[in-house]
């Protein structure tokens, strides 16, 4: 058996795509000790980094080792208690996930929905806060089975004027759509490398207001074998989490560096460059560079005759959803676009499946040359599959975009 | 800010170590989409190499993404149920940390201990089993807080007399320890990269045979909106965790491919890596490495004049622990070899902490130079700190030793 020797791929799906060569070289750097003072350096110096990405200045700016969903069940399980009752707002399958994550850690789950393609108005919000009176508002910003950005900004008024906290899946958006975490008001927030932020799945970036760092602390248990005279006991339930336990991890990551688990060194590394990057770049030009490539995108399906899925004027920047054509074999066309020139795009869950493709411009790949070549790689396999278009319609109403909105971003 | 640029150091602690270089390379290689034909082929490529790893049949062989804490969390929690009864033998920290884990997902926890250094005689274990009639027994296998490694072959025959299934950590042992799930009746295993198994943290073996397999199967319960006409409600609890449902991540690596998390593409490319060297090597081959490597190191503190705590004999050949000699400044003598040297020797834990240094031999680090190395700056250390021992004493030893085992391992 050989070393590892992936295909050449474009992936221009929802997530993950592509990580940033300058990422996947980040991970190849030697590891050191868990306390070397290198170690406990980088590990601060990442939390500055992400709080720039999360535009907060929030203290409690960290990592969770594991991937998105790691992050996710780690700020509701830290949150909730057995019983605390949570409002989940579900535009899409990653709704019914925080739901579905609420249930298992002992929350009274109440939920709203909406069409899916559709968003909140935020009085549907309110109505629901003010009958349900829950603890936490949990929402996913961006889900990507649907392509819809929720817009955020008046949830935390709203969360905190009945007494509750709120939480936010930022996985599918942050670094590719505007995200605030302090003018928003948002209590918690999490979300993964593999999207925007232009790096592998594995590490999960998190964010905590001071009331979510409050209602956390007062549940926390250091664990037999480490705890000392001063540690008080929990009040509240404890949280049934060890791994997952932020008020753990917050003493790993603070000042106290209590032992939990070893953190993942090279993912460590890996999420500390994907925030250089950005921060180096510019959180709001990185945004900007979405607006753009993610336009021009839109432009280029739209130049292809492919209709477009759901209500555009609130899809994120960097996926767009695409009615397959009738008669065409979604699948089979996915298939050949792999096959042919190596580029992925996306499938669909649930009640979208075989009904649309999801298209990405993102992170690494929110880039002029993998948008024209995802549309003329389309053009030819829509033509192959008997769905002819007009020669080079795709790529020219890209370029047609990427003129018109030259000022827009990078 | 640079890009990532760590210092050198050779990482002879209780791990993590130094990562095998080509390890760190894999992490380097270009991501795949999470349904790749390479992606599912490279995960049913893993799950072959680590059953050789685990020297196990059992079809459900795959990894957690999470650190090694992970594994345990998902082990534990799929297994147990609320309320059920958990056996743990607590010889060291680490067996502190099952009984944490399984007490906060709602189990009731039974612990014997046995002195700090010393190990369990199987005759301990079965008269416990038959007073407490537990349905799981979780163990360790090697604590590294005091390097003691549990007799492990008599305990799956125990468990399955008494109607329980046999839980074992293999953290800190596998592939530098004898580890034989199937031979020893172990029904469920798990482990992390980051000690002998020469790669980071971040992702966590498992094994799981058929037992532990049907007993997980039963609480299976797919997630709001993947849930097929096809999946029955579980019987039993439903397991509290979303992440670290085993049940749902068996679908994940099997033919059905449940969407589940975005698989840590880069920690599999690692793991994989990891399990093809050692495979390579031959796992017996690598285990009697460690034998001869951690003899060596033995021989050398001892030819230092440093007194070597517990029981030698059931001492894991991958790590040591040494007594501070009177007057010597542990953690002083630590950063000085950090300073001095880039050489990383551990501190401990609770009643150890400032009485035992623990000096590992493993993975990559199993290796003559880093012996000879850590030998030889050590004895400068002790010097400078007014412990002056017989000049070249500890390399001699150490060398002497290599030579009188040259038939043992490479």
């Amino acid at each position: 058996m050989t070393q590892i020797h992936p295909p050449a791929r474009l992936l221009m799906g929802p997530g993950p795509i592509d990580a940033d060569p300058r990422v996947l070289r980040a991970m190849a750097a030697p590891l050191v000790g868990q306390f070397d003072p290198f170690m406990t350096d980088t590990m601060t110096e990442a939390m500055g980094l992400w709080r720039t990405v999360w535009d907060t200045a929030n203290e409690q700016t960290f990592l969770v080792d594991g991937t998105a969903r790691a992050g996710i069940e780690a700020a509701l399980v830290s949150l909730l208690e057995p019983g605390d009752r949570v409002l989940v707002p579900v535009f899409g399958r990653f709704g019914h996930l925080l739901a579905e994550i609420c249930g298992r850690a002992g929350a009274e789950v109440h939920t709203i929905e909406t069409e899916w393609g559709t968003v909140f108005d935020p009085g549907q919000v309110e109505d629901a806060v003010r009958r349900v009176r829950p603890r936490v508002v949990a929402v996913v910003h961006g889900d990507t089975s649907t392509t819809m950005a929720q817009p955020l900004a008046e949830l935390g008024r709203i969360a905190h004027e009945h007494d509750a906290l709120l939480y936010v899946d930022a996985t599918a958006t942050l670094g590719g759509n505007a995200f605030h975490t302090d003018e928003w008001g948002i209590d918690a927030a999490t979300a993964g490398l593999q999207k925007c932020l232009g790096g592998p799945s594995g590490s999960a970036p998190v964010t905590l207001s001071p009331a979510a760092v409050a209602a956390i602390d007062r549940r926390k248990q250091v664990e037999a074998g480490l705890r000392t005279a001063d540690d008080v006991a929990p009040r509240g339930a404890p949280i049934v989490s060890n791994y997952l336990d932020l008020a753990q991890i917050m003493e790993y990551w603070g000042p106290r560096r209590l032992n939990h688990h070893t953190e993942a060194t090279s993912m460590l590394y890996a999420a500390r460059e994907c925030a250089r990057l950005l921060t180096a770049e510019g959180v709001g030009t990185a945004v900007a560079r979405h607006v753009r490539h993610g336009a021009a995108m839109l432009a280029g399906v739209r130049g292809l005759g492919l209709e477009v899925y759901g209500d555009v004027g609130h899809k994120m920047h960097n996926v767009v959803a695409v009615r397959i054509p009738d008669r065409v074999d979604g699948d089979a066309v996915r298939g050949a676009l792999l096959e042919d020139f190596g580029i992925e795009i996306g499938t669909s869950f649930g009640p979208l499946h075989g009904v649309v493709w999801r298209i990405g411009t993102m992170g690494f790949n929110a880039r002029r040359d993998a948008v024209l070549t995802t549309l003329a790689a389309l053009e030819h396999e829509l033509r192959r599959a008997g769905h002819p278009t007009e020669p080079g319609s795709g790529v020219s109403a890209a370029l047609a975009s990427y003129e018109a909105n030259r000022d827009v971003g990078p």
